[in-house]
This record gives structure tokens, C-alpha cells and sequence, in this order.
């Protein structure tokens, strides 16, 4: 190596030693006869001192003469610092350089290359290689490579076998829109990028492997939100012989594990809760259970009071702020101003005080007595000193509605620590969903999710009651991995892809392999996916993955970097027996 | 679970044990009042035994309904066998079945599911997910699934850090053809899939990352062998502030490791040897030095003798095969009609015999005396009881046919035992190569790779002589790994670029970003990157990648399982701008 130490190990125990180190120049500072050079490395900060006098005048103006992010090779020997840096674990030593070599050169960075950086998002997209040199930058990707050495360690002591499954697969027309790959070998054909490997996962059943597993980047082309990447990193995991209750153990103890390896912290218990229930009392399939707040709904004692609003409504539905009853007239009509907001979309906001001398008042005292009130407390268990707020409308649109503001109420109350963990399984997910665009139902997890035995009935007579055994894993609010037990017969996968509209032909076309699998011994089977990149943003307590992406592509699906995509020559697109279309 | 134990770990101190086996029915043997079913999973075989006036005679009867690849849950008590079967760790015990659930039953498989099976190549790749069930592929796979977690821990014990790099990249013409993903928010535009992370991962030490390495899927659209594969597995690694001495030391360390891990195999020496000399010696930038048998440079003692054909040559040369005097007339020619073979191509084949008595008898006896050939196995260091094997012709082609003749006497003479691992570096390969085609110098190794400093010189006068810090890692004649130290400074690389032909505006536009990264503060560094899958057959002492590859495609690049690629609707290429040329 060009060093005999990286720029973060060496202690005052070192002092005396001759050492060579190699980095970038964090800081020059240049003071009388002295210079000092803070070189930093992926591994720390040591600082090189020259002093006039002490050594030869030339290597002193040499230090003089480099410039930030110049990559240096510095050779001399460790000396106890006279004021000593306590915030750095190599703080208490420094090296008197006797040999000075600049590797490389740098021009002035775009940006300050600090923690507290004055580069904005896009600059520092498309200097990405010199935002990946903050520290703070690099810490989420080291904590994303502990992740990704935890969980592959953790499964493979646990029997899972890693397996590749292939990236070039084949186009569906299920689910999201795929990534398509022209062939040039057999032209006028395609293939598609996989947005995620199920079907193979399940053949792996098939085959006898009893348990998978894969940190394997998967392909969806959707239009982009913040939290979405055009690519992104899956765990995908699959076993057989299992029931529901034994996935959800398996997969408790994975994130155990990492929560311990990556972060060192003892989560509490996994609470289990229904999908039913998690849409009754928060409104969301992915309820954010740090707090309480649970909605509580109230049709039964405000209806039939002459209130018109709430007599019409489907749901009339509260949630109760402790401690809130003295919030001032402000920012209670900061509250209304937030539901009427188009992304919430709520009419109006009613609200009861609880007074602390145990009378109420409300934004609709004109059609409520006290002791009406008092029952609506009651209802919400509510105590002197506390604050209900209560939405009504259609069930679904208030849920959501609700739900918002109760999240919001957590944001205000400051009830959202990011590093303190609440994880959750949400159960029983419905099987399918109807969807209003094609006017058809679609798998809500996907095709091969098998319906709860005793409701597959009702697919005939009211598939949306339909109950699956499929299971979310959700962590503050976030939905972290998701999966199901599985179909593992030809028949039930016939039939659910008939109910979800393919003609035998289709279900054939797409999906035979699967089907003719199942017919040479499938074992039961099911399995869990996790959304790598929010786990690891999550875990870093962060909202946003790309943070997490070491090369992440913008809400254009674009790489600014390396200006990807970008046209190709005409012979290739000859090659692959393509034309462009003429542009709109 | 469903089942309390897998079929591979019930021995005999677990006798008087209730539990339950899931699994398949590997064999149903039916003898008189007697059922035994061989019950197969991933961990092994068990043995349920139904013995009638035992246990209920519906049971019986059930028992003997099962076929082949049914998958069952069986209760029962471990009893001690009567029988042993010595050769599986189960051998002593088997199952007495008290419950038995037929979990799925099976249609009777294309081809027999058995190390000894009667599928050919294209039906089991149609049925892929039987093959795996096979325990040769299966076991193939576990050496993969081992090799990938002993990778990731050196690596990561040795400080690299694990980066995922993008997939949807930027196509450039350099190097191999890309496979292309049309973008749908940027119509016309193009993503390629990455024929190798190279500039991402040399990004990643201009971002201070120090140690990188990833186990990554690579794309190339080149007209398939039986050893390629349209997507293959890449050990990917980069190393800063390092000599190319350090790269050989580590990675001779991660080699060293994954022999141990996977194989319980202590290599001997890593063996280094210049290019030229691997040209001169063995005709090959990858020996297979498991044998000797090196070339014998022969023009200054055959030339000048009246032999019109070797006078003519470029270069004679020869290989001594010790012990192989008394070789009949019938082997030699079927050595000489090897390398008249137009996959060899040699014009014929001299030999000389050295016979046990001190003379010589040679297919040149016409045009060579007893002292002229005592001089050439003098030469060979060839001694009595040998034979001398002699190619002529131009320099390229000779050392190429010889090579072949010297594996294919190394198969004749059984010299190369697939389990003998012997390692080699094969370092200064070229830097760049002619290509007849295009008539100009293209990159040996890619064009990133650094040329010898004290060479660089020669790039203007006599570009083909100009050596590079590159190396590869060669096993048993196969290339296993191969990198180089980098260029890391814009001037060298911009320079590089030029001598490849390209404009200055396309290296700007191609790899722009690279050359900018390299003006703030690039470090020196380079890397390797090694073959996963042909690590793995190697490993495996297999010929075949394929096999090591879960779901491979076949030579037309087809999956022939998922029957990929294939046609996409009309709306799909209407939302990617593209239209399909008509057929040729």
C-alpha cells in the first residue's frame, strides 16, 4: 500500500512511530511559520503539521501551495499534539511530515465537501462522486453495506440459500409497467427487467429448495414520487412447509437481528394487528402505532341531533389530542386550514375542548348540549384537559382523512421520534381490490396470494370480502416488506387468475410455467419481500431512500451524472430491428 | 412448520421420537403387507415404512397410492431399522407411520429426477425447476450460494465496502454490444444495462470509498458460446492508494479464502508470470500449468539444415512429452490429424522419438541427422524414452496450434485433474491490441487501464509494444479474474482516449464525467474483477457455467422455461416511441 495507515488509527500510543498516510486535504491553515493540513480519509481525519524551521523551508511552502481535495501521500513522524482535538478519535496526536508527494491535483470543488454543504440537490447529483465524499453521505451507504452483510449472514445461518435469479425475463402485463430489453438475436422480441424474481422464487419451491433468499435490485417504469426509484433493491425471501405464524417469526428475527447489528438497538414487541382493524382505527394499512390516537367512531351518539353534516354522513369519526384542550383559536383554525388542504381534502374540522373544570365546548355547541358532548367524550375516553377532533363524510375518503390528521397531530405533538421503533404486522389483507380505471378487481398483493380456504366461497358471490393470507411488515408508519402464503395448486391458480379477468389463454400465455409447475409437486409455500432502500432510510432515520442510493437517478428517471438515458446511434437501433416513432 | 424435522437429520439416538417429515416421494417400494417410501428435501432422504396389521390398512392402502414426486406430510415414531443402509446419514433409522397427508400429488416427470437421469439438456431446461430438484444441481448451487457468502466476509473483514451500482446506465459504443432499455419518460432516449460497473466503481474512489467491492450481474449482447451467458455474475472490486503488488496479495487472499471455505482445499503458490513469457512458453495468456511441457524455442538449431519448411518459418517450436517414445505410429498420426483439425489448423506435425537406447527416429530423418536431433532434444531438455513434438509456421499461429496440441496432450496423458488447483498471475498483458477489422489499436483491457509509466513514450512511436499495469488470475488454463491499476488523472486519460481514436468530443460526451471526477482529486487505484460463474464450475471441476447458473438461457439467449424474450403489445412500444422494422 502507498500508506502504512489509514487517516483514523493512529492514538498518542503510536507517537514516535514513522508512518505514511494517504487523503484528501479537508482544511489548510496557514499561521506564521506554521502549516497545518487536516488529510481525511474514508477511515478519519489526522493532521499533518509543518513548521518552519523544524523542517525544510521548501516542504513548508510546498504545504503552503495545496488546495483543498488534494490528494496527498504525507510521510513523518507522530507527535502528541500540543492542543489536543477531543472530537476526533485521532485528536491527541499529529504528524510531523519530513516527505510531502501530491498524488493528484483538485480544482476548486462545486461545493463545500462538509456535513454542512452549500450544494444544492442537483449540484450534488451531478457531482454525486464528490457529495459521496461527506461524511455524513457515507455513513448511510456504510450503514446500508452493514444491512446488506446482516441480513445475508442472518439467513444463511438460518438455512435461507441465496440464489440468482435471472434479470432478463419476461414481459407481463400484470402489475406495474415493466423495463422492456429489445432482442437482437431474436428480433422483434423483448425482454422484460423483473419487478421482483416471484414467479421464481416460487419454482424454487418447486424445486425442492425449501429457503430462498436474494438482496436483488428489482424494475418498476412508474411515474417517479420522492420515495420512488425507477430501480431499486429488494430482500426477497421464500420458504416452504410453513404456515403464516412461522414467516412472521422467521422475519421478526431478521429484523431483530439488524436492528441489533446495524444500530444496536433492542426493539419491543412485534404487535400483530388485522387489516381491518388497522383501517377502523387509523385509517391506513400501515398505521404509524409511536402513538396512540386511535380514531373512534362516533355515528351512533352525534347522528339524529338536528347537525345535518353528521346525519348525512357515512362516518363520523374522532381522535382525541391529550393534554390539548387549551390550543388557542389559531392554531385550531390552523388545524381546519390543514384537512381543507387539496391533499387532504376534508370539508371542514369540528373540534371539542374538554375543559379542565369538566365542561366542553365545541365548534358546533348550536346543535349539541353539554351532555351531549359529554357522551361523545365518553365514547373517545377522553378526560378533562383533552382535545377531540372529529371528520365525517364517506367511510373511505374520511379515513383517509382522519388519518392525516393524525399524523399531522403526531408531527405537532412531536410524537414521531424517527429512532424509536414501533414494528407492527398488519394481517389479512384483502384479496383483491376493485379498481375503478379498468372496472375490473386486481390482485392487492399480487396473483399468487392464496385467499383465506374458508372465504373462497365468496369469490363468486363478493370477492371484495375476500380475505388473503398476506402480511405487511410496518415500521412508524412505513410499510417495510410485505408478503403472503402462497397458491400452490393448478386449480385455485386458475381460478384466481380468472377472477382477476385473464381467459385461460392469457393465464396460459403468462403464467403456464408456474401452472405447470404446480401440477409436479409444489410444495405450500410462501414468503416476504423487503424494500431494501426504506429499510436502510428507516434504519438511518431518514425519509428519503435516495439518500440511501449511492447513484441515484432523479424524479425524471434520469442519471444527471453520467447524463443517462441518453440516443443511440442509428446501426444499433438497426441492429435490434427498431425505429423511434416520430416525436408528438 | 409442518414438518418437526427435515428429511437429513434424524439419526438413530432419536429413536422413540414422534415427528413429522415433509418432503417428496423419491421411491414407492410395495412387498408384500409392506409399503417403504423414500421420502426426499433439500437435507436428505428418510425412509417411512407402512406395515400392514401395524397400523390402520386404509393406511396401507393410502400409502401405496403415492407416486413419484407427490409431496407428503408423514407422523410417525423414528424406530431403528432392520435393514441399514450405510450410505446416507439417515441409514439407521426410518419413519413408522401413524398419519399420512398427501400435501400436493404430481403428474409422473418428463425425465427421471435422479443424478442418473434420462432428460436430455433441452427438456430439462424446459422443466429447470425438476433438474434443480436433482442433487448434482442441487449441490452445484449450494457451492454457489457458499461461495457468494465466504466472498462477501473476506471482503468485508478485509474493509471493502459493498456498493450496489446502477443498472439502467449510459450505452457507449466502447467494448462489447449493449443490451438497451428504451426509457418511456424520455422517449427516445436509452438506458443500456452495464457491461461491467468499471467507471462506477472507479467513481467510488475518487469519492474517498477507499475499498469497494460488489457481486453484480453484467450484461453483454454478444453472440453467445457455451460458456456465455447474455448475464453473468461479477465479483467486482477496486482498491485505492494501492501497487499492483497489493492487488495480487489480496485477492490471492480472497482466493486462498474461498478454496478453504468451499472446497477445504490449501492451494500452493501463486505462480507470476510476465505475459510475453506465457506467450513464448505456453502459446496462451492463460497456461494451464497444472503440467509442464513448455515450449522449446527451435529455430537456431533446425534452421539452415535444407528442411524448406522450417527454414521458411517464423518460428519453430517445440514440447517435450516425457515417456512418450514408444507412442505407435497410429497415436502419432491421430496427433497429426489433431492438429491439421481446422479448429488447430496446422499444416502437420514433426516428431522426434527419443528412444530408450540414446538414438532418435523423427518424421525428418530425411533432412536431419542423429547429432542434428540429439541437438534438438538437447534443446528440449528431452530424455531418453521421450518424444519431441515440433510446429512451424508464423509466429501467432504456431504458438496458438501448439498450445492446443500441449492441452490436448495434457488430456492424452491425464495431466489435468480438475480438483488440482494451480494459481496463476499472468501480469503486463499489452495495453492495446490491433484489430484487423476496424484497423486500429483497441483497449487489451478496457481504456481506463494505466500503460507503464517508462512506456508511455512508445504510444506515439510503437503503440502495440506499450505494456500494462494489468493482470490476470488464471486457474487450470482458465481466466478466472483480470484487472489493472487505472489511469487516475484526466491528462493520461484523455490521452488514452486520442491513441483509441476517439474525438475529443466523444470521449467528452461518453465519458465526461469520468475525466472531471479525475481533476478533483482522483486517487491512484485500480481493481478486478472476477467470473463468478466460471469461478463456480471451476470450482465444481465442471466445464459448464451453465450448470452453476440457476435459470440459464441457451445459446439463441432464450429462457426456454418462461419462453423469453418474446412479442410485446402494440401499446407497450407505442408508449416507448418505438416501432418494430419489418422482417428482413
Amino acid at each position: 500500500m502507498l500508506r502504512t495507515q489509514t487517516c483514523g488509527e493512529l492514538r498518542l500510543a503510536d507517537a514516535g512511530k514513522e508512518v505514511t498516510l494517504c487523503g484528501w486535504v479537508q482544511k489548510v491553515r496557514d499561521k506564521g511559520g506554521m502549516v497545518w493540513i487536516d488529510l481525511r480519509d474514508r477511515y478519519g481525519i489526522t493532521q499533518l503539521i509543518f513548521e518552519e524551521g523544524q523542517i525544510a523551508t521548501e516542504l513548508v511552502e510546498q504545504a503552503k501551495t495545496v488546495g483543498r481535495e488534494y490528494v496527498l501521500k504525507a510521510t513523518g513522524e507522530v507527535v502528541e499534539r500540543y492542543a489536543k482535538n477531543d472530537k476526533i478519535p485521532t485528536g491527541e496526536i499529529e504528524i510531523k511530515v519530513s516527505e510531502l508527494e501530491v498524488l493528484n491535483a483538485s480544482k476548486v470543488p462545486p461545493f463545500i465537501i462538509d456535513n454542512d454543504t452549500d450544494g444544492g440537490e442537483e449540484l450534488r447529483m451531478k457531482y454525486r462522486y464528490l457529495d459521496l465524499r461527506r461524511e455524513e453521505v457515507r455513513e448511510k451507504l456504510m450503514l446500508r453495506h452493514k444491512m446488506l452483510q446482516a441480513t445475508r449472514s442472518y439467513l444463511s445461518d438460518q438455512s435461507f440459500m441465496e440464489v440468482e435469479t435471472p434479470v432478463l425475463i419476461k414481459s407481463t402485463p400484470e402489475g406495474a409497467r415493466d423495463f422492456v430489453v429489445p432482442s437482437r438475436v431474436n428480433k422483434g422480441e423483448f425482454y422484460a427487467l423483473p419487478q421482483s424474481p416471484q414467479t421464481f422464487k416460487q419454482l424454487l419451491m418447486v424445486s425442492g429448495f425449501d429457503r430462498y433468499f436474494q438482496i436483488v435490485k428489482c424494475f418498476r417504469d412508474e411515474d417517479l414520487r420522492a420515495d420512488r426509484q425507477p430501480e431499486f433493491t429488494q430482500i426477497d425471501c421464500e420458504m416452504s412447509f410453513v404456515t403464516q405464524e412461522d414467516i412472521l417469526n422467521t422475519f421478526e428475527g431478521l429484523t431483530r437481528h439488524l436492528f441489533k447489528q446495524a444500530l444496536d438497538v433492542e426493539v419491543g414487541e412485534f404487535v400483530q394487528m388485522q387489516y381491518d382493524d388497522a383501517m377502523r382505527l387509523y385509517g391506513s394499512d400501515k398505521p404509524d402505532v409511536r402513538f396512540g390516537m386511535p380514531f373512534v367512531e362516533l355515528n351512533a351518539v352525534v347522528q339524529n341531533k338536528g347537525f345535518n353534516v353528521f346525519d348525512q354522513a357515512e362516518l363520523v369519526v374522532g381522535i382525541c389530542a391529550e393534554g390539548c384542550a387549551d390550543w388557542t383559536r389559531k392554531q385550531l383554525d390552523a388545524l381546519t386550514d390543514f384537512v381543507k388542504r387539496p391533499q387532504v381534502g376534508a370539508k371542514g374540522l369540528v373540534y371539542v375542548k374538554c375543559n379542565a373544570d369538566g365542561t366542553f365546548k365545541s365548534s358546533v355547541d348550536k346543535f349539541y348540549s353539554q351532555e351531549d358532548l359529554k357522551t361523545w367524550a365518553s365514547q373517545a375516553e377522553a378526560k378533562p384537559g383533552d382535545l377531540i377532533l372529529v371528520l365525517s363524510g364517506d367511510l373511505n375518503a374520511t379515513r383517509k382523512q382522519m388519518c392525516e390528521l393524525r399524523l399531522h397531530m403526531g408531527d405537532l405533538l412531536e410524537l414521531k421520534d424517527p429512532m424509536n421503533f414501533k414494528p407492527l404486522w398488519v394481517l389479512d389483507f384483502p384479496l383483491l381490490e376493485w379498481d375503478e380505471e379498468t372496472e375490473r378487481y386486481h390482485a392487492m398483493h399480487h396473483p399468487f396470494t392464496s385467499p383465506k380456504p374458508d372465504e373462497i366461497p365468496l369469490l363468486d358471490t363478493d370477492p371484495g370480502k375476500v380475505h388473503a393470507n398476506a402480511y405487511d411488515l410496518v415500521i412508524n408508519g412505513v410499510e417495510i416488506g410485505g408478503g403472503s402464503i402462497r397458491i400452490h395448486d393448478r386449480a385455485t391458480q386458475a381460478m384466481m387468475f380468472k377472477h382477476l379477468g385473464f381467459s385461460d389463454e392469457e393465464a396460459k400465455e403468462q403464467f403456464g410455467f408456474l401452472m405447470d409447475a404446480f401440477e409436479y409437486g409444489a410444495p405450500p409455500h410462501g414468503g416476504i419481500a423487503f424494500g431494501f432502500d426504506r429499510l436502510c432510510s428507516m434504519f438511518g432515520g431518514s425519509d428519503s431512500i435516495r439518500d440511501f442510493i449511492a447513484f441515484p437517478k432523479n424524479t425524471s428517471a434520469r442519471d444527471v451524472m453520467i447524463e443517462s438515458p441518453s440516443p443511440i446511434a442509428k446501426d444499433q437501433l438497426d441492429e435490434l430491428g427498431l425505429d423511434l416513432l416520430p416525436a408528438e
